[in-house]
């Protein structure tokens, strides 16, 4: 059986990361990475199924043992990433898609060089500002700091295979529904099956 | 203006390359390349649209001129894609497509190598020898020949970029549209969007 692929929808806050996220795991059979986490559940959240629960002495300890494909720290609590149930999924030929921040697709690259990573960007720096603010959680100063952060992001397209400018949802999402199933046809990600095909008389 | 992107649609006689051509170019706003010929025109076809006709003698002097994208002759007649109009639709912002055997592509891609290179192909040999059956135009020694010219087309996929086996047909469209979308989003089109976002206050 081909492995899968893993994909990374990347990209500054305000891009639309979450909802194409949503919108991609529903139109296709993509699985998602639930992320770990020190942080105390929500009212709502279920243990594997939003977030895997642990205490910063068992994170710390997963840590160690390198059972992470990348990690952060946040407000004082540690995100990441666990190895074992995505390289699960590739194995058994499923696809993964990630919703993550620069950094962390950076650090996934550097771990799985294969991964397509998708950068998501609004076509004009008034449209970013204008999502940030129809949100209504950014005070002037968080939103400033937001705004320049998403700058740093960009400036790091390289690390990224394609970029997706979030103007439209629909098409947007239609765009990144289309990456995916370009990157299927890679002769690379094929490869087996036609070598199959030049065996056979 | 961004540049055009080229793209090629190649494979062997019997895989579905002219139908799947056609519906793309429907589907898009793709131009086709016309191809020069030294064959006399048949009933309906007309210059410029189906082909440009042209002596042997001026073709001759086209050659000489490395008026070609690439050239073949074929049962005393002669093919080629003219580069001129290729390049200035491609300056000009438009995609091009084309159709055409594993030589030609192999000499596009040698002379364009930034041209996109699609592989079409059944997704089993019996499938390829029925369909060239149901053309009715093959006897059996060129039946074999043609299956046999199949098997060293294939073994040239290094020189592809994707492959996409055209077992339903709608399936097989809306696999090459993906790619072309997919091509239009990869971070190495969009350098000048980006670089022009940096640059902005």
């Amino acid at each position: 059986m081909h492995k899968g692929s893993l994909f990374i929808i990347s990209g500054p806050s305000g891009a639309g990361k979450g909802t194409i996220y949503n919108r991609v795991i529903a139109a296709t059979d993509m699985k998602k990475s639930i992320s770990v986490t020190t942080r105390k559940p929500r009212p709502g959240e279920v243990e594997g199924v939003h977030y895997y629960f642990r205490t910063e002495e068992q994170y710390q300890q997963m840590i160690a043992a390198g059972e992470f494909l990348e990690t952060a720290e946040v407000h004082q609590n540690y995100y990441g990433t666990p190895k074992a149930p995505v390289f699960e999924y590739l194995e058994n030929g499923h696809d993964v898609l990630f919703d993550i921040d620069v950094n962390g697709a950076k650090s996934i690259k550097k771990k799985y060089p294969d991964a397509v990573g998708i950068f998501l960007m609004t076509p004009t720096w008034e449209i970013l500002e204008q999502r940030l603010r129809d949100r209504n959680t950014e005070t002037e100063s968080s939103l400033k700091i937001r705004l320049s952060a998403a700058r740093r992001e960009l400036s790091q397209y390289p690390l990224f295979d394609y970029i997706v400018f979030n103007d439209v949802l629909d098409v947007a999402v239609h765009e990144v529904l289309s990456i995916i199933a370009a990157e299927k046809r890679k002769i690379k990600n094929n490869i087996s099956a036609i070598k199959k095909l030049l065996e056979e008389n």
